[in-house]
């Protein structure tokens, strides 16, 4: 078969401060034909997530920085379309990390067939993907549960935020979470979340939490940083646990800001505060799959997506991230 | 036998800022001669200690704040003189916590008997008392040390500090220190320490630590807090783990201070930030009194001692400590 052209977002500049339309390009590269232990695959779903950002600088990191003129990776969802190795056959349907272009082909080990049962293809990038099991470890391998127990999530909207949420309510744990407008207020309201603040109309951000948690909260689990995790620190209980699994709020700072004030709580509450990335917990992924999928066949856990569609469309919803324009998993449609 | 006048010193007024000797009185009450059940100790030697500072702001934390035209609080070692309850004997050597004071009188309940074993009985006021195990659990317990690894220990020269960096040795570490003299650094240096850096003479923190430790640090024993803390943060190895002793830098704080503006390396890094006070170890202090007494007794671990004399000394100790007046244990002999 001939090569496949297949359209591809560039990383262009690096961003100063905010991610930018003029920071990515749209370009073509081709994608050839599979040769011996290679495959083809045409991508049908892309993801984009906050930790890209960090991705964007050129500094040591723990996944090693984009190169400025090459696509960008990300997780995808895929479908084999030609194979040169017998262990995949056309529509197969693949996860990988080579998002951000239409086609790819690369060597076998670069995917992994999944086998969808029943759930919808996209939620494998999101609440059976790596987002699900970033808030089912880092909630429950971190957070340590209990019932009865207080969590406050930030970012509680969002594609793991969400989930954090509705997995604390299994627990038996009150639910106090913040996000960005009374639209997602009221869904996260919708699936059991027992108070919800909006931290953009909230005149005074720490007094709402502490009315919505009087008696001081158990568990945090961070999305944001900055001025929530000041909030936290202020009122987490003695030994309480806080899941660091990202801090939205510094990512674009373009110098760099200060943070709380009050950390020496970390001492005199005996808090334990826990940064984790979700490969840490790579060997709890069959129980994660397990446990969430039964979790979605009872009906306990519900999600969104934001989709958008096209590979163009690919930094307007990278973008959307950081202004709060996505709803649960943000997604592109690719095919 | 009738009352002993005791001297004691209370708490005339919170400091504002560092603890000034205007804060304190010298005072004199009653020691009263000892009921059934209670027992009449005379005051050997008392303890100076960083967290006392806490005590005194008027807040809620985990220890209750000391209150205004009171006598303090804190461990001292004691001998009785008379008793109202057979468990306990004139001369029986004891350890309590209402220090600040030449007597006291009290229920058995608040006297712990000690078998010194040939120790100087100040050691149960430092390496062999609170300071000893609040370094033993908290580096054991929270760095979990393995041989090889790099630990950065700040306030090395206190009487915490000086012990974890022994400890870590011991372990097999690469101990890296900072403290605030020249002399202070000799000392740690002729216990083993590798590298030391003096913080008020360094010209760049960072650099200095980072010249000291290429390969970055697996566990920080912060005692400080601010800059030290954000040093550490920079240099952080992933999978670090920080062991949250104390901030002495807040302590005195009388705004807010701004925290480290790097806090985000404790997602990307994975760091385990964790604070703690010695009483979650409780549990452990049999080990401990065991452990460390075989180091002792095999010349693995050195400690020093400032030692101040008599009680109208105990304010100028305490204050001390906020200047790094103290080599080691900061003490007072009262007898």
């Amino acid at each position: 078969m001939p090569a496949i052209q297949s359209r591809e977002i560039r990383l262009k500049s690096r961003p100063e401060g905010t991610p930018a339309a003029e920071n990515f390009e749209l370009a073509s590269a081709e994608s050839p034909s599979p040769g011996p232990g290679m495959v083809q695959v045409q991508n049908l779903w892309m993801s984009v997530d906050p930790y890209m950002r960090g991705r964007m600088y050129d500094r040591p990191s723990y996944v090693p920085p984009f190169q400025l003129g090459e696509a960008l990776q990300g997780h995808a969802i895929g479908k084999v379309i030609e194979s040169g190795d017998p262990d995949f056959q056309p529509g197969d349907i693949v996860s990988h990390m080579l998002g951000w272009r239409e086609y790819v082909t690369g060597p076998k080990a670069l995917f992994t067939k999944i086998d969808a049962a029943g759930i919808p293809l996209q939620a494998f990038l999101g609440v059976m993907g790596m987002p699900g099991m970033t808030a089912y470890c880092g909630f429950l391998e971190i957070g340590a549960p209990k019932p009865g127990e207080t969590v406050f999530v930030s970012g509680a909207a969002g594609a793991v935020g969400s989930l954090v949420c509705q997995i604390a309510k299994i627990k038996g744990c009150k639910v106090v979470a913040s996000c960005g407008s009374d639209e997602k207020a009221a869904r996260l309201k919708s699936v059991g979340v027992d108070h919800v603040v909006n931290y953009k109309t909230a005149p005074d951000l720490l007094a709402a939490v502490r009315a919505a948690a009087p008696q001081g909260i158990d568990i945090y689990f961070d999305n944001v940083g900055g001025e929530h995790l000041e909030v936290a620190l202020e009122l987490a209980r003695p030994g309480g646990r806080f899941a660091e699994c990202g801090m939205i709020s510094q990512y674009n700072a373009t110098e760099p800001t200060p943070g709380p004030r009050n950390l020496v709580y970390i001492v005199g509450k005996s808090l334990k505060v826990q940064g984790f990335i979700v490969s840490n917990y790579a060997s709890m992924q069959g129980q994660f799959l397990s446990e969430m999928g039964g979790w979605i066949k009872a009906g306990k856990i519900r999600w969104e997506e934001t989709v958008m569609e096209g590979i163009a469309k690919a930094p307007e919803a990278f973008i959307g991230l950081f202004s709060g324009a996505n709803a649960g998993k943000m997604l592109v449609k690719l095919a």
